[in-house]
């Protein structure tokens, strides 16, 4: 459905208006030239699951990014699993803004996260959805119950 | 080279250290849901044109990006032709800092920039490059001087 | 008007819906314990001038700030005279973008201008003002209309 | 010692390595024409706070702000009591992250705070002390001393 985040390799595991969730086996799809998680590919995956978590904390409105902001806090390798979770810090009428935080575990401790990156994304929501943007909305809302647990 | 940037079809066009630019014609591979360019896709991209520059306006040294802060202005839709420019607000020795923006042209003015987003990306050179990364480094290195107007 | 702003000793010059400008003589009233401009002054200093010209810019609508994104890329010394202007880059209906730089002036070369920050302020406009407040409104358009070349 | 944190009204309450925190009655010093907490001020805050916990926690050594990313969330007004508390998110050789959150009491749910603003300041560490900043460093750590509990 989201294909730029398909393209990179990206998996959804839960959707709900208050948490987003999904992970990423680290292939070269998704790695800078040294071999480690392209930045570019956090701030898309953070940016892709704010809109996810907005869009079903708004009651299905179109929503658009304003603004995100992300730092880089630790390298991710070939190989490795990332996993990310998105929840809201605000759900306005009007705007919201996720943090989207991605980490992996420590290997010398499993019960260790080591955070990858943390972002805050601000979102405007209930825009207008052009006539023929309907049947996204429409599939858009099928595509995201079949991993809701609501 | 650079395996997610070349994903969503985005050409880099030139490569310099105070000047990187490219073009992209948006496709479904770089859109969200409601066919507009994916957020996450422009700040992709300005993730990896600063990163481009800053390697190269380190002199080849190993970058990396700390922080990311993007702004979303206009949306671009399926079939524009989206162009991208990043230039150096900052070339320290340890620290640089980009300024990335994209944007189209008007449609009824032939003359006029639409800005799509602009972004600050901040990032820390002279990072040690792993001895199993060195062909890396020369391939970049390789690979930029094909645009490269230097 | 803006406490804050003249408790550090800031000045307004021009005040416009496209421009708002503004200078400071440093002094240990907006330095930090190294006596260099405080980061937080130079961000105080950047919500203030984009506020009053995101205000402007709606039509004297009451304005909030979003977001806050500022680089910090050269220090300024307690004795120099920093110069601030803000920039709308985009000033729709609802959401406001502007850019505030501040810099000084390179004692070697006297056209140059040294960039001390850069920062993206985004703003959402036409906020309901409270009963309470309406004087509020009316001083800060009488208080404006001072500085204002329009 | 922070004077612009002193001019607006702050108090330090606790100074750590691993936090700091403090508070602010929130008086017309602190606030936009409108009556609420200036935007600005929160930068300011957290922007003061994150330097001061980097200091700590680079072994007293010069820190520079680099990089501030902060999202309004709730506004607070002339009177509330604003608790702002910094912690971080990374501590590295060279660079440091800090997240500052503020936030004020529910005055209808005593045990549950309102978020005010979120933000993350990067920080870089290890800069040179000039000689005649010696006494600054010196002074800094002995008014640090005060509040730490080590």
């Amino acid at each position: 459905m989201d294909l730029p985040l398909h393209a990179i390799g990206f998996q959804v595991d839960d959707l709900s208006p208050r948490k987003v969730t999904g992970h990423l086996h680290l292939t070269e799809k998704a790695c800078q030239p040294f071999k480690v998680l392209h930045g570019g590919v956090s701030a898309l995956i953070s940016e892709a699951l704010a809109s996810m978590g907005a869009h079903m904390a708004s009651g299905w409105s179109r929503v658009a990014g304003l603004q995100l902001s992300i730092n880089h806090i630790k390298s991710a390798n070939l190989g490795d699993l990332v996993f990310a979770e998105a929840t809201p810090l605000q759900t306005g009428r009007t705007i919201q803004v996720w943090e989207v935080i991605l980490w992996k575990m420590d290997p010398s401790n499993s019960e260790k996260r080591l955070l990858i990156s943390s972002s805050r994304v601000t979102l405007i929501t209930n825009l207008h959805v052009p006539k023929d943007a309907e049947d996204a909305a429409q599939n858009l809302k099928k595509y995201y119950s079949k991993f809701s647990k609501l």
